[in-house]
């Protein structure tokens, strides 16, 4: 390992000191980097991360802008270190690239956590499309993890696909909704409410009585999805980043949906699958990289792609000479009943 | 080509002799077989035939067993022969290995149709895994349209994914459905309903009240459901394989169905879209099995699995190992924001 790099593992053995907050944070660039020298750095700095990595909570915190998403994660990262913990905040907003980073671009959002010894705030890496950025931001989660910080909270905005990828990277996934009926409606057209384990219904201290009725619809709508799909139904609570009272109320309520699925063996099923499931995909991105950045692929691709599209060549026939020119001999291939590739 | 496959194409120009019926027969089980030299013989004749294809039409049928699937399949194969169609039924149930054939593997169930010298029944392949089953359901829909079948029906069981393979050969998928409640929640259950472009409420002559109430229902479920998630509502109607008026009806909202699609671009638009997903997903499943084949990532895997699952080792990290030991250097591989693998 490169000089540099052993020298930020060991900066990080202290995390208190600024010199440590600096090599996290050069690390985690490491990690973004495209570069293949630096991504082959940033493996090994990995794994020796990794292997510093203690017991960890990993919470993902999703709602529409407005919602009050930053006010609440500032609070609620406050909370938890004066619970003695060390909160890492990311972010996954595949729009960054497009509008400079549109969420923790601006660490003035969270002026008090953001100052936090305790506390490390990064913003949305922008490669640019949803894959990359949830990908790097995964990692820099391990990297947190490794450098000392125990609850992770990664925040994303409304947008459908890169819930799923935040839902898929922690172990409790909350929905933030404001308490106006117009917002639930919106939730379950996009799908997002079957993701959530928790649902909090933020700024209860406006309007009590509407958080109130709004909780019970969403309760109410929240249950018969469930019967209908099967499963459990997310929790609905009331939540105000500027009561304490709800929000000691919200951090004990991930407390003990926590331990109840560690108790049951169901948190550890689910970082089993993730850690699974983020190997497979990389290694399916990989080949499909490969194939793609293939001259010989590449150079055919235009025209036998035209081809069946237009219906003149089956999908098959292409495929197999599409594999054919990329050395893949389609016909030799014949799966088992067990492979994960059926 | 082989003599013996020259033999056959030439047999399928006259498709109302017994000779066509035998070597179309030929064909699909060449294509169902995993042996290298009947592949690559199968991918010829393919081709072949698919420049003989005229206009057709693919309609998928599903319902949970009981509906009545094969009873109606019948009656409306012989109404579209008699329309002046030829009619091919194929059929992706994924269970058929298990059950030695659960669907259609009995021709005696479809009596006049299978003995039509204008229909041509194909039981389910029996490949094992769903992949398998529909990717070779696909080639033999290709085939019975190059041998002058030209409207195709594929039948599934309610299986929820052979569903979505079924939507994703055909031009137009119909769900059936029985007039009582249960069944209803069931479809809504499974997610079944959102792919359904068509609801038949079969046996619609059994109990003409609780027919129309179904249909009523589910119209208003439907509608609920499409304008929470964008979209159009699936048609509900009433049906009977009994009662030759409703049959025709039946195959006449079929038609109107179709027609307007390919008026607005629709049809075409989806045709294109599941040849081109067919390709892609073929490429994938191709490179997926060279990679899984490949004895160095074989040795290795067992042991980087079992580290990744314990997360001793990072995911990004034994893709990366597992993948050089296939011979990609992940690290040179930076995507452009345009990849389709994104």
């Amino acid at each position: 390992m490169d000089s540099r790099d052993s020298l930020w593992l060991e900066q990080l053995r202290d995390p208190d000191a600024p010199a440590a907050r600096r090599a996290l944070a050069k690390i985690i660039t490491l990690l973004e980097s495209t570069r293949p020298d630096h991504r082959e750095r940033a493996g090994l700095l990995l794994d020796a991360l990794l292997q510093r990595s203690g017991p960890t909570t990993r919470i993902g915190i999703s709602g529409v802008p407005g919602v009050g998403k930053s006010t609440l994660i500032e609070a609620l990262g406050l909370h938890a270190i004066a619970q003695g913990h060390r909160v890492a905040v990311l972010a996954v907003d595949p729009s960054s690239t497009v509008h400079g980073g549109s969420i923790l671009g601006d660490k003035t959002r969270m002026e008090r956590l953001s100052v936090h010894p305790r506390a490390y705030i990064r913003p949305s890496p922008s490669a640019g499309h949803l894959g990359g950025v949830a990908s790097q931001t995964r990692e820099a989660l391990l990297a947190c993890e490794g450098a000392g910080y125990d609850v992770i909270l990664v925040e994303t905005v409304g947008v459908g696909q890169s819930e799923v990828a935040v839902a898929g990277m922690t172990d409790l996934f909350v929905l933030m909704q404001l308490p106006n009926a117009g917002d639930e409606l919106q939730a379950i057209k996009k799908g997002v409410m079957e993701l959530a384990d928790l649902i909090w219904v933020n700024k209860a201290d406006v309007d009590p009585v509407a958080t109130t009725r709004a909780c019970a619809q969403m309760s109410g709508a929240l249950r018969l999805q469930a019967g209908l799909r099967g499963g459990d139904a997310a929790q609905v609570q009331p939540i105000s980043a500027l009561k304490g009272d709800t929000l000691a109320q919200a951090w004990q309520g991930v407390q003990d949906w926590l331990a109840q699925r560690r108790a049951d063996g169901r948190w550890l099923a689910r970082r089993q699958r993730q850690n699974r499931d983020w190997m497979w995909e990389r290694i399916h991105r990989g080949l499909r990289l490969a194939f793609e950045a293939d001259p010989a692929v590449a150079q055919q691709l235009p025209d036998i792609s035209r081809r069946v599209l237009a219906g003149e060549l089956a999908s098959s026939t292409a495929a197999a000479r599409l594999l054919a020119l990329h050395g893949v001999d389609a016909s030799r291939l014949s799966p088992t009943p067990s492979s994960p590739a059926g």
